[in-house]
């Protein structure tokens, strides 16, 4: 077997075996393959597609190059969101369902380009920490039923690698290998179910429904290739989820949603994605018992208390509840008005992240630091309607920021917001769900 | 502009514009995109194909990337081969159409896999130098007519980067990447016409006639945008051209060849690529009057004198012409005999190539050296009937290579010959000429 040989078979559409795809991704692994010929095999892969039975070989031999964890009970689920502009259900989904009954051991990432990251987030609070061993990390599923740790080289590392090359040569947005990508971290958790939150429209990486439902089969079909059952809601990004944008304020806003007084979608979706997980737990026989488990959980305030308790074991400030405003939050606020009067026909969604990049609020490349106090409070979305003069966003910014706010402004209505003079049809928060149990 | 936007356009089979192909080239040439770039951009445009004006704009940014000759006169002409087994016409060609008057600024290359290279050749000639400064190779082709001149970074230097990314990523067979390179290179030297040896078969890079009728065709479209006339001979390399196969029984062949005492096949190809170069250089109206001179200049001694004249003024042995056994050859013969009365239908010529690299008298990386002595002497070739114990070819060995050899006989009957009861039909030596003043 040799790196040529793959990389030709490969660069014909031909189908690789299960001892190909291991071979390869071992020698990348072993740095015995050349960055020049991993990446020609990613474009190869990207343009002539990885069959299911490939995208499954190159999962396990990614889990295969870390670390795998396995937990004995049968109610440990975990979510993953593809994600997005406002992305925030992971503090709200996940204490629901912890407060449920579910193991909820969460693995996430950083914000790059104009998605935000739960880890950015999180570290928005005072002292929190997301980088935990291991054992830290089972000890507190164990202990709290819900941790969130940072991604880690045990799991699936040369995903790295991979990943770090796909960013650069124009392979990301490949189905197979997304399931791959994705797929070897969350199986290499231990996991025994798995909700996606898959996103699509113009904030998500998929941008039309057909990619997102293509992309949600490939995971179901692969969980299915590992007895883990998996369940996708196919969730709207056309535009931001919340009101807020930013990580200081995102966290508020989760706090406000835990309290019982977020925004109605946030609240919507983040207990549909937690009746999924109670489902996959084995702790509900269907979604609408899932969901009223879930609700009860918020409403009696069980969800909050154990947001509080993953904040404050993992170091975060043991106020942060009572007190958001412990987040630092961008003093200098600047509203954009509605320059007539109309409905909200569409945002560009992806583009309120880059605007969000551009205020500091999130980062173009790895190495960047992100400035958690800055962000965006929208008050009219598509749909709205809204009078000439009417806040439709407010910018929370610094001081040294009205040339940059001004700009942004002037951008929005650009490239970002379109306006009509009647109502728009839309697609619903939550257009489908997918795969096991639903 | 950059590298990410053209590759994924590539990816995505758009066109690029000129613009786009010129920076990537030069961003390359300057060491500013990476290997793992320049990978995946080719493996897209090995898939995606380039379209003629891809073609002609990245041979235009290849020639940038090094130094370009020019000549006044209308007769320099230049001939170039795609490549095969026992494939030696320049030592026969060139003297020949210099003797008739067209200026041939030979530049070659070195042998690699399974085909030899002429410059290997020329140094199996005890003294023969064949690294030129660009000064020496103009002044040579000025006062002999003739030079040859081994591969120089002056001449579109980027190909060697591409070139050696395309080695180990499986993107060397695609007809636009090769006209590039070659096309690169010849535009480079200056020359006024262009006679292309198109090997099609078993033991050339395109393995079918469409293939290199394609390959032909793109190669005189690509000439036509820069006013270079190119006449391209497609010819048969299902076996070995001539007899003798390895570098210095190939110079030895060559030499009682321009004497009149070598092969016919090998004659015959060398006369007729000898008359499109003297057509191309304006010195005859058809290829059969250009086939009578060149004719002539074989039957005259003429092009003999050439050889000779080459050989002495790049610092090769002087009495070569006379006293051939000067060039090393290995002692030892083993006969490869015939194992039943019939015909041979085909040979895999390839592997005879590979068989060679094996005995070394080739290379498997660029960084080998060559053992100029060994070699093959074919006495029967496909269509030929032979008797059982007659002999096939001759093997050219070292004493120490008795085993070797033993196993290359075995490869031989497994691997290389087909034997037939009744007489093959097979395609001819030259197949058709395509292109200008044809």
């Amino acid at each position: 077997m040799n790196a040529y040989s793959i990389i030709e078979k490969k660069r014909d559409a031909q189908t690789l075996s299960d001892e190909e795809v291991r071979w390869f991704v071992t020698e990348l692994t072993q740095g015995h393959i050349k960055d020049y010929q991993a990446s020609a095999f990613l474009m190869a892969a990207f343009i002539n597609d990885l069959s299911p039975s490939e995208t499954s070989a190159l999962t396990k031999a990614m889990i295969e190059s870390g670390r795998r964890l396995s937990f004995d009970e049968p109610n440990v689920v975990d979510k993953h969101s593809t994600g997005g502009i406002g992305d925030k259900t992971s503090f709200i989904t996940g204490p629901i369902a912890a407060a449920c009954g579910v193991k909820v051991p969460m693995v996430a990432g950083r914000g790059l380009g104009h998605t935000g990251g739960t880890v950015d987030k999180a570290e928005s609070i005072p002292g929190f920490k997301t980088a935990l061993t291991l054992e830290n990390f089972r000890s507190l599923v164990e202990k709290n039923n819900i941790v969130l740790m940072g991604q880690t080289d045990d799991f699936a590392p040369v995903d790295k690698t991979l990943y770090a090359l796909r960013d650069v040569t124009a392979t990301i947005n490949s189905i197979p290998l997304i399931t791959a990508s994705i797929m070897s971290k969350k199986l290499a958790e231990g996991i025994r179910g798995l909700v996606i939150d898959l996103k699509f429209g113009s904030g998500a990486f998929m941008k039309t429904v057909p990619d997102a439902r293509r992309l949600a089969l490939s995971m179901i079909e692969l969980g299915r290739s590992y007895d883990l059952p998996i369940m996708a809601f196919l969730t709207n990004m056309n535009w931001p989820l919340g009101e807020s944008v930013g990580n200081s304020l995102e966290v508020i806003e989760c706090i406000e949603t835990l309290k019982g007084q977020g925004p109605k979608d946030l609240e919507e979706i983040s207990v549909e994605l937690a009746s999924g997980m109670i489902v996959l737990a084995g702790l509900a026989d269907s979604r609408l018992q899932g969901k009223q488990m879930a609700q009860k959980a918020l409403e009696s305030g069980a969800a909050l208390k154990k947001f509080e308790q993953l904040v404050k074991s993992q170091g975060g400030h043991p106020d942060i509840v009572s007190r958001p405003s412990l987040l630092s939050v961008a003093r200098e606020t600047h509203s954009i008005k509605a320059q007539e009067d109309g409905y909200i026909e569409s945002f560009e969604n992806d583009k309120i992240g880059r605007l969000l990049v551009d205020l500091g609020g999130g980062r173009k490349t790895k190495e960047e630091q992100i400035d958690p106090s800055v962000g965006f409070k929208f008050a009219k979305k598509p749909g709205d309607f809204v009078k000439a003069q009417e806040t439709i966003l407010t910018v929370f910014h610094h001081d040294s920021q009205k040339d940059l706010v001004e700009s942004l402004e002037k951008r929005f209505f650009r490239e970002i917001v379109e306006m009509s003079q009647s109502k728009p049809t839309l697609d619903p928060l939550i257009l489908d769900v997918l795969g096991d149990r639903t």
